[in-house]
């Protein structure tokens, strides 16, 4: 029997929490002297208000928290969040319809910067800092799923790096993710903080600075400005950005192993030695590409190359070129780089690096036993043996992923979009990236999709975010058996 | 140690045969008086001369033929015969390059369609016998590779239907091979023979209906006409190609229990019931789709679906209409169809039908194990448990053919080739069907690429028609090892 009770409690609370942390705005609604403090406030009012119902209608929930609960708290908690965080949007009537401004605000929350907006700039402030901190709030959201409740729910490989947790040994899903999400979150916030700072350093006003460092570190995109990062000319600024972006996308535990010096645990990572080896991979195919073929210098090149390689890896999406006008082929590189995703345990989306790696090996352990028909060949990750039923799930995963790719290119492309945008917005919003090719290239964006776009989209980011498992095992019947 | 000298022994017998079956064209050279007898018995001479060659070298080899062999000679066989083959038209001066003529006939040898032809028309007779009987030979030898050979070398899930097989149980390679050998050689003759039949009473010439015979049950696509079957606009032969296409995508091993009327074996044959279901499902959404988006008929729009989707899915790459110029989401449906094909056991490419239908099953599996992670959840096939070795090792079929095809993309993309025309080359060769889309689209041909790019796309046809791991597991230095 599913509780429900304690389900609706828990989305109550953290209903309650998404409505205070609306206030946050209220600040530059001050300082700008936008008038669009009433708004805000509406919104938090209805949003904690709700909260405060489900509160009550849950109050005399049993304790018990099971594997099916945790399923369905994760899939409604991000449909909700985007369902009451677009309510500042609406309320302000800067996003009127509500379609759109839930499409702006799940795509906040699920990291994937994907917009509908034609001239961000004209939004006020106050609007923009909470456009930012969706995705702020996203990020955080997804390291502790990934680190601390994905692994339990035993989804796509993320067992395999449950034994890296800084945290006390899993036994019961509740102290297990308080005491991760305490820490990870801590320096989730020193990242935020000093990226800050370095951006002001840079050249950015406190505003502009504080809502990038949100939105990188949640490998989310959303920039205040309608040109994304071209808007900052700044090398030091670009530079800086695509620092920040390389560190959100590693896994955040490797983060926390840095922190206390123990330099010898990140490296000896072998999700990070890819992750890394296979960025500075491309950005020097794509700087000699961009330097042979573009008229630009060798700097600019490079500068190009490593924002737009990492911020396509890490699922970011700024952009600082649009590369769509590059030769074609570092188009298609940019296009596959779109499924490779960051490190498990980051805030980057898409398939992931260790996904990847292990889907490599396995490959090759493939080859030698086929040579060796009888010899057991295991896969080994971080010096030790990947269990077969993880490497199958990892596959599984693979091969789901590569599926929704594909029914979800034929449904968007009957809505009269080319194979180049059809699969440009599925593998942006699936991966969680926001911009992608074609209709939804660098300098376009989501506005001229129908209404049921729009929502097929949303979903796509949603399933994307959440692993994929998540959602699609709440439409396998055996979930709701017994 | 590896037997090198059966190899080679091997290797001349097979280049004697190919030599000899050249002379098949003669007659057409001498009924149609095109001058060019001497240039075919020139080719015969000199592949016979050095099959003999071979043969010699090899006349004292040791008979002992293990694993490694049988990967070797299946790889080089490939290659040899393509290299000899391309001799008529390199003598004739037909094709004067030796890289055009090398791509046209692994084209044809791999079944898959690939033209580097502008004006096919203009071939003499017997040379377009030759280039028809080249994938009817290639046919051949995909039947006994992926029925008989295949499964004993451990490919890609083929074992799957190694008990399928009208045959004797496998023990040594030799005896197994010759009795499956001839078992559906028959009825692969017997099939050919029948539809030459049908098309010439459908008002085909002799030379068109075997010609044409020829390459559908090799699911290879050459037609003797530069508009392939569209130039032939009775419907009642498009009907019988399509129905004849449909067979050859066929295990052929059903289509003996069939001629044995046993009829329930066939249909009780899960990837049978999954491919026709499949077929069915695409001809009847892209009936309605041309129905409604252009001016045609329901019959010609029928016929017309139904035509292109056979022919996509069985590989053969045959042309009624051109599909570029259909509604974008159809166009996308036939790109996906491009990694589907056809049925293992069949002539068709692709990644076929039994290794998505394991992938789907075991995605699903994952789902109920993600539920019941303590249950041992198999994936059944034909009422059958495939044992977990086998769901890896096709996993990783697919993953490989995935992982070739955007590698493959990158490399074709530097010659400048835009996204949908690399795609559409890379599918189209990796999965032996011929016309993609984009610059190869079915109104196209290969000839626009540069010579690299011929060699490169040439050898995707051949590791695609070897299910990968053939030539993969070359290239892997624990198989050269001791």
């Amino acid at each position: 029997m599913i509780n429900y009770k304690l389900i609706i409690k828990l989305i109550g609370f953290l209903l309650f929490i998404e409505g205070i942390c609306m206030l946050f705005a209220l600040p530059f609604s001050i300082y700008y002297k936008e008038n669009d403090a009433l708004h805000i406030l509406l919104s938090t009012l209805v949003t904690v208000s709700a909260g405060g119902l489900c509160w009550l209608l849950g109050r005399n929930a049993s304790k018990s928290l099971g594997k099916r609960e945790g399923f369905i708290i994760v899939s409604v908690a991000w449909v909700i969040f985007s369902l009451f965080g677009a309510l500042p949007f609406v309320f302000s009537k800067t996003i009127p319809s509500y379609t759109d401004a839930f499409f702006e605000t799940i795509s906040g929350f699920t990291t994937t910067g994907a917009s509908i907006l034609n001239d961000i700039e004209a939004l006020p402030h106050d609007l923009l800092f909470w456009r930012s901190m969706t995705q702020w709030l996203g990020g955080m959201g997804i390291i502790v799923l990934s680190i601390a409740i994905l692994p339990i729910l035993g989804i796509g490989g993320m067992q395999l790096f449950i034994a890296e947790v800084p945290g006390p040994v899993p036994d019961k899903l509740h102290p297990r993710i308080k005491e991760t999400a305490k820490r990870l979150w801590a320096i989730y916030i020193i990242f935020t903080g000093v990226e800050t700072i370095l951006l002001i350093l840079g050249g950015m006003n406190f505003f502009d600075a504080i809502c990038h460092s949100f939105t990188t570190m949640a490998t989310g995109g959303y920039s205040t400005k309608q040109a994304s990062i071209a808007y900052f000319s700044s090398p030091f600024i670009q530079y800086v950005i695509t620092l920040f972006m390389f560190i959100a996308g590693t896994n955040f535990t490797l983060s926390y192993f840095a922190l206390h010096l123990k330099l010898d645990r990140v490296w000896k990572n072998e999700e990070f030695r890819f992750y890394t080896g296979l960025i500075l991979f491309f950005i020097l195919i794509v700087t000699f590409g961009l330097f042979l073929t573009r008229n630009s210098g060798f700097e600019r090149s490079f500068r190009d190359a490593a924002f737009q390689v990492v911020s396509i890896v890490t699922t970011t999406g700024y952009i600082t070129a649009d590369y769509m006008k590059w030769a074609p082929f570092l188009g298609v590189i940019i296009l596959v780089l779109m499924f490779t995703g960051g490190s498990a345990g980051s805030t980057g989306g898409a398939i992931k690096m260790v996904r990847i790696l292990i889907l490599f090996k396995n490959g090759f352990m493939e080859l030698k036993r086929l040579i060796h028909p009888n010899a057991v060949i295991p896969v080994r990750f971080n010096h030790r043996t990947v269990p077969p039923q993880i490497v199958n799930n990892i596959l599984a995963f693979i091969a789901f992923y590569m599926l929704i790719t594909v029914v979800s290119v034929m449904i968007i492309s009957t809505m009269g979009y080319d194979l180049n945008s059809s699969f440009g917005s599925v593998a942006a919003t699936l991966g969680n990236i926001g911009p992608g090719i074609g209709a939804v290239g660098p300098v376009e964006n989501y506005a001229h999709f129908p209404v049921f776009g729009k929502w097929f989209l949303s979903f796509l980011m949603l399933i994307g975010r959440l692993e994929l498992f998540t959602i699609l095992v709440l439409f396998s019947s055996s979930f709701w058996k017994k």
